[in-house]
């Protein structure tokens, strides 16, 4: 095992013995990200889903060669010698032909040599930065999971992934915060970037009815005149799996929603990110 | 200017001195480009636009320097030193304030010092490769402008261009052709790659109410058992400046639809193209 360098691989290894759970406002400035795991057979497809849907489904990193768990390129993302994605997320998800199966803390006796890791961005990264904003998330006051929903936004279509639509992040604000809001996050492309839809006219558009019911994650409280302001969330790419049904033959694993892989990468690396091609 | 060496700049040409109008099938294996041009200070958003909605609005490339419309970067998109963005589309389409005002064969007379050019890809660009497939487009065979609809897609939101839809072009093929159809046009990625909706199901969800009535181009004729496939549209960044409306002062130009530029780049230059960041 290497020695502890960072903030970053000091919160992987709390990931990793399970002493964290959900992974929002830990090791601020770094950012996170989200897991899809799938057969290399389907690589090509998903690799083409996320170029498609760069809001929902932004490209962070992937595992350097397919059935090797223990580095991802590009380089940068994880420079700890001591990796293992397998290990280093707080919980996972396990799916067999489209379906849940279950959660587990570890998926590295259920890996196969033909996998490969896709590393996903997450918008827990640009929280830090509305902070600093004097714009703090209220699910990081509240310690809570943030809440996300099922949206009617399609994800358009790649290979086998067909019918799928984008899961959304919720924080709530007030109306004349939104300006602000939006331009905090706009940088942050590699991390769902700005804001997808805002205002309980927002809400109406993307289809959710009832914003007390999340899909994923805890309700969160509404305070004064706030208003719901939604982000696509990657958690995305579980949905479309979920589409894509009994076409994918194996198990697929990806993170449980809100808890999230700390990566080496910070906001001063957003920039190189997006002009870099995996 | 400039002597005449390659078949897209003899198309250029033509399309200069409006002997040419309908850009489908012309200089075969040679990309063709969508157009926007806008005043510099709406630039920046109008680049997130493209990053955030690669599908709609792949971007090629755009003018290297605001106010200089005779050069384009990135390198090889238009090889020769005989140029003009302002010329060498056959007909442009001039915005105020988010209303079409005009079309024009040439935009030289209103381009200002501040004006940016963004070249978008068109799925134009993967017609010969379907007609090389034996899924020649029913529009080329026709000699009609290929018919383009105002689907429900939204174009996620970038700066000040927020609440426009997606146009989808639509070429009708048989059921049975359609795995090859998204196969043969998926590695275009920078010209809109493969559809995002097919069939009667598919109209109905994209919000199309009449096939026979497209919103831009000519309606399309239906063979035996044939159906609807619809791919994105490089239209889709004037719907965004509708859209965006009084928020734009200053003319906004953009090309008429169907009437395209045809640039140096072939099919060969599209994992380049893809890979490269403007």
């Amino acid at each position: 095992m290497g020695s502890i360098t960072t903030v970053s691989h000091e919160a992987r290894l709390l990931c990793r013995q399970n002493r964290l759970t959900n992974t929002a406002g830990v090791a601020p400035g770094y950012l996170q990200a989200n897991l899809l795991i799938l057969p290399g057979e389907y690589a090509s497809d998903f690799h083409n889903l996320c170029l498609r849907n760069p809001v929902a489904c932004p490209l962070l990193g992937m595992s350097s060669t397919p059935g090797n768990p223990r580095t991802v390129k590009p380089a940068g993302c994880i420079d700890s010698a001591d990796f293992d994605v397998c290990t280093d997320f707080p919980k996972y998800r396990v799916y067999k032909g489209g379906k849940y199966q279950e959660s587990r803390t570890e998926i590295a006796s259920l890996w196969t040599e033909t996998h490969v890791a896709f590393l996903i961005g997450c918008s827990y990264s640009f929280e830090d930065a509305l902070t600093a904003a004097g714009l703090p998330p209220r699910h990081q006051r509240t310690k809570s999971v943030v809440a996300m929903y099922r949206s009617n936004i399609p994800i358009l279509p790649a290979g086998i992934f067909t019918g799928a639509h984008c899961i959304v992040s919720m924080r709530p604000y007030r109306l004349d915060q939104i300006d602000r809001v939006r331009e905090v996050t706009r940088p942050y492309l590699s991390t769902h970037g700005e804001p997808v839809a805002w205002g309980w006219d927002g809400a109406k558009q993307l289809g959710i009815a009832d914003i007390t019911k999340p899909d994923f994650g805890e309700p969160q409280i509404f305070e004064n005149d706030e208003v719901p302001v939604f982000w696509a969330c990657g958690v995305t790419p579980q949905i479309a799996v979920e589409a894509a049904g009994e076409n994918i033959e194996g198990l697929v694993f990806a993170h449980e929603p809100g808890h999230m892989l700390v990566t080496d990468w910070t906001a001063a690396d957003l920039e190189n990110l997006q002009s870099s091609s995996i």
